[in-house]
């Protein structure tokens, strides 16, 4: 299938991908009086004298910015906020036909940090959520905490945690499919980008003590300086690799029990999966090519294997988490995205595959299984509400 | 009709006012990998390639941001950007419901001139357009003419110009009426704030010459420094009030043949109107309640009267304007909105009625009319391309 020429076409003929439309009618002057003057007047003053009735009289309590200066598109890398302008009417699309949350694409004409944040703090009244997309590691990191400390909304970047939450939730299951103790599981992770970070912390978070991390110099460790390429991996040498290992990802792998990749094509071969431990989980999400292929990661002993791609099965797909996860946080007006909402939505996702259907092929729901998001919403919002970030 | 409760019902029962939907399906896997990855890349490709490909493949083209920072809002005054959404949306229904243009409300959490400039300029890549709305006077003339100057899109304030173009319109038909010649008016303006410098300036530029701005220390005389608030008033001061009259409103209003009120409710009275000329045209547009109400204009010998209600003949209403101005101006990918374009967009409402159907009662067409939009989008496209603002 040549998915590139039917892109072109798509895009094309639909001059884009969104539209924005209304949700009351205009047809005669009681139409006019009441959603434009004079009548709107009301509403504002409400607004104006209780800024929490914003969520009662306008739209802000369902809409989403999708923010990105595109510094890190897809395989594309630095193609600049307009060239992005696709992926995020695209993600936008997905929001809705997931989610029904309304996303709105807000692709920047700055790369400057306090740009970005300056002009995301001023953007915000409309929006109940804000999904950063696409932007650089290790940039998006501090764009992320300086947002997330600053608004009292939502903020999320999905390249970070919604990959980490798919894979948690992916290793939580295929831990169950090969009778071992996730906590125990000793991970290798290869590629310390957005999501590599994200998913480090997430395993972390949920018990896993055995993790190593590897980029391009090898093993991240705390005392060999040339490992780490920036802060946010001198910062994550301080929480991985406890036995201060060392060495090139050939060393990592030996005797690991699940190697993730959010990386390069092609890294891991057949001879280095059969140096890990015995029913390996390898999760290849480098795209579209993986760091190795399925039948190859299989021959050399895996027993469960994940990709990005639809092609494979175990397929690790954002859309399966964030138009739930902002959908529940959305519904309780929730004022942060936290850990426990991370994890309630991993574990629901992980728990929305009943225990008698798990098998190696079978350890993430389908990526176009609509009935994911309403299930990962309900225990967003229960977290929410829990863990005290929601106002309603 | 109480709007203001029916108002509050509206926009709780639907949430606010605007939805973004999806113009592509999302039903299966060519679906997602068409409007999404892999083949969303492609199009990212071509935009990065060439920048212009961007209005072949996304929603730039008719996507127009609908920004304001709540400062002068309606009759509210400044309320911030917050308390302004419920405009904002409203405005965008009008762009969809009258010109089929998608609007998306951006409100701003800045009054800073530059931050806003630099918040609008940094977000402008996915949007055709600017709609710069309910910002205060004299900063929206500041920030319109930056932004203006910094981008490549149209840049509209309409709270300026929309009025602008209405009242240009109505004038050119009530001169009909009455039988005088349009530039030979003599025209007094009370209220010289953003709508009330646009429409001096584009009177001007249809070759009125006879034009004098009052405002609250009396008529604008660039002899007497008192009688400017401001540094718009200043430059207005330039080039108005060529004979350099003093005085109040009472006076200015002496054998003048037009009123044009964009200021405060019943500042003009019976007498004041017996003192213009025969035949006097008075577009008091104070809202809801107008500088002087019709009735007693009429018993004042005016022959035409306009007001901003739609319960009295000629409505000024900017419904009437924006909507197919902006359709006209992104049909031709204009790079900006100039001159030529608003005065056809006048002339072409003016024209819109036939001269056979003028009459003191019906010289602006009916803010409902839904054909109004489409006529005055031809006037513009044609507009931009003859004076080289048209991409295509």
């Amino acid at each position: 299938m040549d998915y590139d020429k039917l892109a072109l076409e798509l895009h094309e003929k639909n001059l884009g991908k969104i539209a924005v439309t209304s949700k009351v009618k205009l047809e005669d002057k009681v139409d006019m009086s009441t959603a434009y003057t004079p009548g709107v007047a009301e509403p504002c003053r409400k607004i104006a004298d209780n800024p929490d009735d914003v969520y009662k009289y306008t739209s802000k309590g369902n809409l989403v910015a999708v923010v990105s200066d595109g510094t890190a598109v897809l395989g594309l890398g630095d193609i600049g906020g307009l060239a992005a302008i696709p992926v995020m009417e695209g993600k936008s699309v997905l929001f809705k036909g997931f989610g029904d949350v309304d996303a709105f694409p807000i692709c920047l004409n700055t790369k400057d940090d306090e740009e970005i944040i300056a002009t995301v703090k001023n953007i915000a009244p409309c929006f109940g959520g804000i999904n950063l997309e696409d932007i650089g590691a290790p940039r998006c990191f501090y764009i992320e905490r300086r947002l997330k400390e600053e608004l009292d909304i939502p903020v999320f970047h999905d390249d970070q945690h919604g990959t980490a939450v798919c894979v948690l939730a992916g290793l939580i299951n295929a831990s169950k499919v090969v009778g071992k103790d996730v906590e125990n599981l000793k991970v290798v992770l290869n590629g310390v980008g957005a999501a590599g970070v994200a998913i480090s912390k997430i395993l972390l978070a949920y018990g896993i003590k055995d993790v190593v991390l590897v980029d391009r110099y090898g093993i991240i460790n705390k005392n060999e300086p040339k490992t780490m390429l920036n802060w946010a991996h001198e910062e994550m040498a301080q929480i991985t690799n406890l036995k201060n290992k060392s060495g090139d990802l050939v060393e990592a792998l030996k005797g690991a029990d699940v190697f993730i990749g959010v990386s390069k094509p092609g890294l891991v071969t057949k001879e280095m999966v059969q140096t890990m431990n015995e029913k390996a989980i390898v999760f290849a999400m480098a795209n579209p090519t993986p760091e190795i292929f399925p039948e190859e990661a299989k021959a050399g002993g895996a027993a469960v294997i994940g990709t990005g791609r639809s092609d494979f099965p175990n397929q690790v797909n954002n859309v399966l988490v964030f138009p739930g996860l902002f959908k529940g946080a959305l519904s309780v007006r929730a004022r942060d995205i936290n850990e426990a909402m991370k994890m309630a939505a991993a574990e629901a996702l992980a728990a929305y595959i009943p225990e008698a259907e798990l098998n190696t092929e079978n350890v993430i729901p389908h990526a176009l299984d609509r009935n994911v998001a309403a299930v990962i919403a309900e225990a967003v919002a229960k977290a929410a509400k829990k863990s005290g970030g929601a106002r309603v």
